[in-house]
């Protein structure tokens, strides 16, 4: 029977050689990741067990991200919890405040690579399909068995194929996909899916569109995004792993429960209004509505990467943002923070009047930074904008491309961002 | 009959030919500036006098530096609220956040002249008075009541002459000084004194340092502290402010309460130990006791300019902090942060390991940042070391020059910083 790659991957995980939709399976995990926000509950858990040891301190990755730099005592509390953790349990991969998100840490620092089983306790974990891992959330208590045992039961999911065809035009990015296809599947449409991203337009994407792309296809319901590795992929893991991988591939007729078919061509930036990310319009319906923007921001792990601050750079060089806007802008890790000062991509943000930010989660759930006052707007390149998400339950929260957001910040309203490229 | 710098000031300010201790007089302030901490509170205390508008809009300066970027809703409200008021009252000077430290950017921006009048909504805002000025602190109400008149009654100083004698030797700044100070007259020990340094040592002291002295003079209780303008005061002026102003000095023969001899050149650096700023002991004394440094923060109002920016990065340069330090590097302003960033210090501090922070009052009392958790150690070259100042009652607090907080945070533990230059 021929297989996709998500059950490719799961097949070999649980020793199995081939596993179908909807099969209980047990899996062996390759890697796990616990951070600052959810990580503790897991050592509350893991404590109660009667095993002192977990079962490959080479496997878990702990990374503070979401509270940092250590904004309450009890964030304090929790990262040093962690960091005793990490410490006594021989923790190989550990990463204290200011290193970065945890997504992008991962993926840059090469502990993904094609064909492993990946699950954190983070919805946001699904990005690392990007590279042609099966990767997913899980809960926090569930990860203290997966600390004990390195094992965890799935439920194989159907496979959805999105079928990219031809190449995006300017100021359109890897976003406008997942809101492009969250205006047509709707918030929870595909849940519980495996969303393979396939195609000859796969090709014209970059790898950091293809990870905002799995990131986003959490909002889809889906439990996992994976793009096939191609050249690209390797590419970006040349010099960056010294992990052993094979490259994993869909077989030919593998089963898809349905297929969606996505002319990149004809797609434009996008925007999802609150309070739902499926709540979809264009960006150029949108402008004319003179939507003034008090708060713009350009990070998470949605929207905080190279390709991102680039085009941001790029609209804002030489410009100053909207008097009574503020932009944070939030580089994703600190070797990119590093890359963005050196290239002096940074300086073009203070001097357009940006704060920039250490690297952190911050503004994608005003952890410390990026509250919103009643009536606020904000418009951001994250990947959520439920209500009171960013504190206010009568703030706004538009989602946007990157090239939208600094497009937005120099106007002071939201505008589509094809003028200022 | 001879007066001192101060009592000319506020003689002049009266519109009085001389002043004497224990009066109580009526001045003109000629420039007020209020922060998104205590400001909002004058706001709703001017809204409920019955004039409308203030005083003079282009004597008030607007800064938003401590809940910034916005950290909650209510910070966000707040924000507004003072954003609001500065547009309705048409006031010129206005700081949204991200820009910086309020006292940094009132002299960075020219602001500050010799022989004004400065009062703010902040103890620090005796830091002004490095540039010749009297500045002083004020609380909110208060304020509110010179938001409408323009005036505010002062009962003169007594003044003590703080005679500086040589040159401070190579890893000890203005802040041993103070240091020095406060171990000697210890913390309120000049409670209401206008403290006037004064000597030959004064042309040894950069502009910096005199800052972080001015500053620091607080925690001895001074209603003012100042500095004669000198070549030092006049260089850093010039092509920074159109304001005109004219240099007062204090007469020869003028009266001080008491006169305070430092001998620079016998000075070396000092650290004050949880839980007061008086509690001084040498560093090189402290080193023996092998204290581990959880916590390191070079920034705020007391340590964040280019003299302690530049002193880290050459201690820190092509180095690592030590595993398990966080070491928070705030710039005072944007400005210079960008000088900085230009400069390369910046990506030094990157390099080894440290957070750079947007320009902010973060780290000084854990807003947003740099909370302790529970027997935690920190270092900071910030001004106070009460109980609890960063969230736990069970975290300590120590404050030093910020060569021995850039040589601690390469440590580990508190270093004496002079091996380390």
């Amino acid at each position: 029977m021929e297989q996709t790659i998500t059950e490719k991957i799961l097949a070999r995980a649980a020793g199995q050689e081939k596993v179908s939709p909807g099969q209980i399976i047990e899996a062996q995990v390759d890697l796990v990741m616990i951070h600052d926000h959810q990580g503790p509950l897991t050592l509350l858990e893991f404590a109660r067990l009667p095993v002192k040891k977990v079962w490959d301190p080479e496997k878990i990755v702990i990374v503070l991200d979401h509270r940092t730099p250590s904004q309450t005592p009890q964030a304090a509390k929790n990262h040093r919890a962690l960091r005793d953790f990490a410490r006594s349990q021989e923790i190989k991969y550990f990463y204290d405040i200011g290193e970065g998100i945890c997504h992008d840490l991962l993926v840059e620092n090469g502990h993904i690579v094609p064909g492993m089983v990946l699950v954190a306790t983070d919805s946001h974990t699904i990005t690392a399909g990007a590279l042609g891992a099966f990767a997913t959330g899980v809960g926090s208590s569930e990860m203290a068995s997966i600390f004990a045992r390195g094992k965890l039961w799935f439920r194989v999911p159907e496979s959805v194929e999105i079928q990219l065809e031809g190449e995006l035009p300017p100021g359109v990015y890897g976003k406008d996909v997942a809101l492009y296809l969250l205006k047509t599947v709707k918030a929870g449409g595909l849940d519980y899916k495996a969303l393979e991203f396939r195609g000859k337009g796969v090709k014209n994407l970059s790898l950091d569109s293809r990870l905002t792309l799995c990131n986003m296809a959490l909002e889809m319901g889906a439990k996992n995004a994976i793009f096939e590795p191609d050249e690209i992929t390797l590419d970006y893991l040349r010099n960056r792993t010294a992990k052993k991988f094979s490259v994993i591939k869909s077989d030919p007729g593998a089963c898809y429960t349905c297929t969606i078919k996505i002319h990149l061509n004809t797609l434009e930036p996008l925007i999802a209004e609150p309070h739902s990310p499926d709540n979809v319009r264009p960006a150029q319906e949108i402008e004319k509505e003179n939507i003034k923007v008090d708060q713009a921001v350009i990070g998470t792990c949605t929207g905080g990467r190279y390709e991102d601050l680039n085009v941001a750079a790029y609209i804002l060089k030489g410009k100053k943002i909207a008097p009574g806007v503020r932009l944070l802008v939030v580089p994703a890790t600190r070797s990119l923070w590093l890359k963005a000062s050196k290239e002096g991509l940074l300086d073009i943000f203070i001097e357009a009047g940006a704060i920039v930010s250490y690297p952190c989660c911050g503004p994608c759930g005003a952890y410390g930074m990026g509250a919103l006052a009643p009536g606020e707007t904000c418009i951001t390149t994250g990947s959520r904008n439920f209500i009171a998400r960013l504190g206010s339950p009568e703030g706004k929260i538009y989602l946007a491309n990157t090239a939208t957001v600094a497009a937005s910040a120099l106007v002071g309203k939201i505008v589509d961002p094809r003028s200022y490229l």
